[in-house]
């Protein structure tokens, strides 16, 4: 099958350049001996993640019990739930996988670990737990510091949980101005303080989890971190582009889509927010919702559901209704959420037709 | 089962409200000779299309042909793809449903008129067409008057097609403002002009197509307009509260999530981007992204993808970790989208369990 044998909205991944981008950060980790961990969150696919243990990860991370069920196909035999696991349904779903894997929660609260706690026991299994921390996104986690020894000691003491150390998600640092140096420095303050006071109460930490896409390349230069959770590098998108985490020869996925409508000074794309979600560019003022990759001067500025609103530029190219353009999107992740399958590609030829079997797992 | 028994996040269906607002939007199109034509894209369930049709609508209206094929199962004798269907797969496609139901396609150019004629023509097929009209929002469509009469007779003369009149979407009319009051004075206008025009050359359209949800309720006073193609009613949504087209006890459908942390300033559900779509509330400067009807202080302001951040104002109710909330989204035909399922509920029964066969068809 070719290219142009799909029909669109499609998802089109460059495999050359996806396996490009799997070596590098399996390269980068080995030899600044980090132990990776990706976040399949971006792709959803188990054949994908089974690549990612192959080339030296040593687990795979997810945010649901619903995607480390999925995630079990790939044969990994670690999974973290970067996420807090909350509500019985969930936590009967997690006993269960963790007799088939290795499974560590990251979490911030004890109402979140008690109950974990007591189901891990009843099943008889051992669950991990990271205590989640804070480190300035203001999303979930406790302080650095006596919160996070306070939260450690007391999951140490619960049954069926095995406390394995610390996560965090940096996810408010996206670039490196003077701002971001700052923050930087303020989480590795963090992180050595925090991680010190643990040894002293002799919490050591086997696990210091963390990392965010834009910081990629500087990880070895944080203090502690020993496991990084990239996801969006096996793809990278217009957001990774941004960060400085990835040149444009690094975007491995783009959307193949149809021009349906021309006037004069606009053509319409057969997608819109239900192709590429809403998802603004992140830090950008201007709103955009993709490249063109053939109109490079033109402006998708504006979508309806199935609708993409591209306006022309005095030297962007005049397409005609039944053309074909490939759209490089603001956030790769949640695009591949609502595509049932998506094609890996080299040259011309669709070599891999992938069910995005994780897709719209949200429990 | 009870709700309390359900995974979240989940969409939660009032059907006593559900049916109310069905009932009520089929006795307004009948009091008023208005062909009801509802867009399914808002619920995507084949059974709550048959309960459409039962109720009175002449047929069904979707967006993408893989749509179609969906909606073929709600047993409704009629489709209209209102969207320009441009590529062999999906001019394919619709051949094969034109042989199960009647089939028409709202279209703006010959360039899409001329292989769909093809297509049907090889089939042996006959597909309906109606020539889209931009009337104002510059999405698809050619313009009213000598433009729309020349596409109409263009399309009238390729075999395996039939012309059947006018289709437009008033998207860019929101409210009722001095400004949109003109611009629905300006369509009425566009509208009766056009048709004088199509009538004098022999084109006298069966079907005047348009309407949407903000108009829904002054339809029968827009001049020449005898089909509408409402959506959002079943269920309604903030966006329409906002338009003025429904009243808060309207609202049929919440997204019911759970806290995952708690901080003194904020609580965080376990429902983000993937749950309720990033869509922004239509025409508000303020960003947020729902409801929380258990905390009606708190401000739902911020989203990743599994994350809602809602930030407690000073009378919001204070939540424990565990505790699940009810959240009223801003759109829900997009948040529909994500759900693999969806619940029906009459009280705190969970009576209906609905698969969402139209989800994530793109093509």
């Amino acid at each position: 099958m070719r290219i142009s044998d799909l029909d669109t909205p499609a998802i089109i991944i460059d495999l050359d350049r996806m396996d490009r981008n799997l070596t590098k950060v399996a390269d980068y980790a080995r030899s600044h001996n980090l132990r990776l961990r990706p976040h399949t969150k971006t792709h959803k696919i188990p054949a994908l993640g089974r690549r990612q243990v192959e080339l030296g990860a040593v687990g795979l991370s997810v945010a649901k019990s619903t995607e480390a069920e999925v995630m079990l196909k790939s044969g990994t035999p670690d999974i973290l739930v970067a996420y807090p696991v909350v509500g019985e349904k969930k936590l009967a779903r997690l006993t269960e996988i963790a007799r088939k894997a290795n499974v560590t929660v990251s979490l911030d609260s004890m109402e979140a670990a008690k109950p974990l706690s007591r189901a891990a026991w009843a099943a008889g299994v051992e669950i991990g737990v990271l205590t989640e921390m804070d480190v300035g996104l203001h999303r979930v986690g406790v302080q650095p510091g006596a919160d996070t020894l306070a939260l450690a000691r007391a999951v140490s003491t619960l049954p069926g949980l095995r406390w394995r150390g610390i996560a965090f998600y940096p996810g408010h640092i996206k670039d490196f101005s003077e701002k971001a140096k700052q923050d930087l420095a303020t989480l590795g303050q963090a992180l050595t303080s925090t991680v010190a006071l643990l040894k002293a109460n002799g919490l050591a930490p086997e696990v210091v989890s963390g990392g965010s896409t834009p910081l990629l390349w500087v990880s070895h230069t944080i203090p502690e971190m020993n496991e990084i959770r990239p996801g969006t590098y096996i793809f990278n998108d217009r957001n990774t582009i941004l960060s400085g985490a990835c040149s444009r020869d690094e975007c491995a996925a783009t959307i193949l889509t149809t021009v349906v409508s021309v006037a004069p000074w606009r053509f319409i794309i057969d997608g819109g927010s239900k192709t590429f979600s809403s998802d603004r560019l992140s830090g950008a003022s201007d709103v955009t919702f993709g490249e063109i990759l053939e109109a490079p001067g033109a402006r998708f500025h504006k979508m309806n559901e199935e609708h993409g609103f591209v306006e022309l530029a005095g030297d962007s190219a005049h397409l005609s209704v039944g053309d074909r353009v490939h759209v490089l999107p603001n956030h790769i992740c949640v695009a591949m959420n609502l595509h049932e399958q998506v094609y890996g590609v080299r040259g011309d030829e669709v070599v891999e037709t992938w069910v995005v079997e994780g897709r719209g797992k949200l429990q």
